[in-house]
């Protein structure tokens, strides 16, 4: 099987477990998972939960029920999407070629729908068929990496507050390794946890996951350069315009370019302990560095 | 020590768990922990949390430790209160006798806040000192009570769009059931599992929630209609001007006051199977049903 089938086998199986863990749109009260549908079957990539099931496939032959506990970073990353288009956030109108949440179902409907996603995240981890000692691992890990201490959320805040600063080295690695990077590194983590990863394994899983991560991030800054709006399915060039803090910006195109290169090596060397199992990580990492959208 | 004696200390004991819970000021980044703090230490009454302990109560004595698991349903609220207040939302600048979180510190800020704090109530869960197989079910307690079906995201939505709409019982059950009574029933139910209550305990405690909730909810209303902003430290007669879905809107306030007094007598019933250790949780009801703010 090529990459590109089982990238498109795995998103299958990450739509037909969203499909069963999101309320139907017929189920009251029906306008907001309606929105939230909306948001979530939007033609999002599923890398998080790619990336989550690949991993827990380098420890052990595929888990059973992974798919469900995957599919719980899909509703994290599209919360936080839906949270930061709103037009007090970064008042983006696109978003996957398709009007944005609240440019659809209103401000009040996508806040709450993002709050919604949000919550159903923990709701279906505590719900897995899984033993209890992994489950509140798995709940601990991605409510750290979606929270406000070298998280998601904390990364969204130094983000905006550091527009319009003068955009240094430092600044930039605190924002992106909580902003994207966290909810990255737990994905991978989390199937590692799933599959019942020991200490090493879960450490060089760690790593890679923080690889990926970085690498993820500077690509899409490039991206945002590079690329028509088109192509990404989102308004390009906002970083710049809105004075963000992004690689291009710290360290120019082409070195960004190179030290997204130099991630997906580092990626690589992590998973040094495992064997074969772990090489659909290996060329998640390839992929990650030279997509075009 | 009398209702009013255990309640101060109560609020104490809850008032030192979310202190403990939340990042102080000074942890980076800093805006987002100073908003989260602000809404929290803004003299919130801590019903929730007290209505959690005293179910512990009534079925151990004093189980260690389950101010921790309390204070999450503290956490849940406040971000209900941040994001209802949004201007897309309720748009109430006063709540505690204080300007609104995004008053104080901008919408953005109050968004990311209110995300925040629902992500810390799950991890606090997930790091409780308590066995796992209690934790996963009250993770799943309250993400279900704080949801879209039958919960209080559920019965925000139908708040919402049941503005302007004629005024009838049926609706008016739905959106307090689940807008308020859910967690308030999940509070209860809470400190029953903390404190390892079997099936029929947890049953008696589940009908006690639901009636405490209902009772809550009509003695609010009721309030929003007789007393004045400042006694109630929010703007007063919103509901009316918002031509919201209430119990004096329904039932007028004479019939509303019964009710009230109905769903108390009706929470003393579902203690019946309790001895006194059960007897905080009585003079709860009272209390809720007789308050003046």
């Amino acid at each position: 099987m090529t990459l590109a089938e089982y990238v498109s086998r795995q998103q299958l199986r990450i739509d037909e477990a969203l499909e069963r863990v999101v309320p139907a749109e017929s189920t009251a009260p029906e306008s907001i998972h309606k929105a939230m549908r909306y948001s979530l079957f939007a033609g999002g990539k599923r890398i998080r939960p790619i990336l989550c099931m690949a991993a827990a496939e380098a420890v052990s032959d595929s888990p059973p029920g992974i798919e469900s506990a995957a599919c719980t970073l899909e509703l994290i990353h599209t919360y936080s999407l839906i949270h930061d288009d709103l037009p007090a956030l970064d008042n983006d109108d696109l978003r996957r070629g398709m009007p944005t949440c609240h440019k659809v179902f209103g401000e009040a409907m996508a806040i709450l729908a993002g709050d919604a996603l949000l919550t159903l995240a923990f709701q279906v981890l505590a719900q897995l068929a899984c033993e209890p000692g992994p489950k509140t691992r798995l709940i601990e890990e991605l409510a750290v990496a979606a929270g406000t201490v070298g998280g998601m959320i904390g990364g969204q805040v130094n983000d905006l507050e550091g527009e319009r600063k003068h955009p240094t080295a430092e600044l930039l690695d605190d924002i992106h390794r909580a902003k994207t990077g966290a909810l990255l590194k737990a994905s991978v983590k989390m199937g590692g946890i799933y599959a019942g990863a020991d200490v090493d394994q879960l450490h060089a899983l760690s790593s890679y996951g923080e690889h990926v991560g970085l690498a993820f991030q500077i690509v899409d800054d490039v991206l945002d350069v590079e690329q028509p709006s088109e192509a990404l399915g989102k308004t390009a060039g906002k970083d710049a315009q809105q004075q963000k803090i992004t690689f291009p910006a710290v360290y120019g195109l082409a070195r960004s370019r190179e030290m997204a290169e130099e991630e997906r090596q580092a990626a690589h060397l992590a998973l040094q302990p495992f064997d074969e199992r772990a090489e659909r990580l290996r060329e998640l990492a390839d992929f990650i560095v030279r997509r075009k959208t």
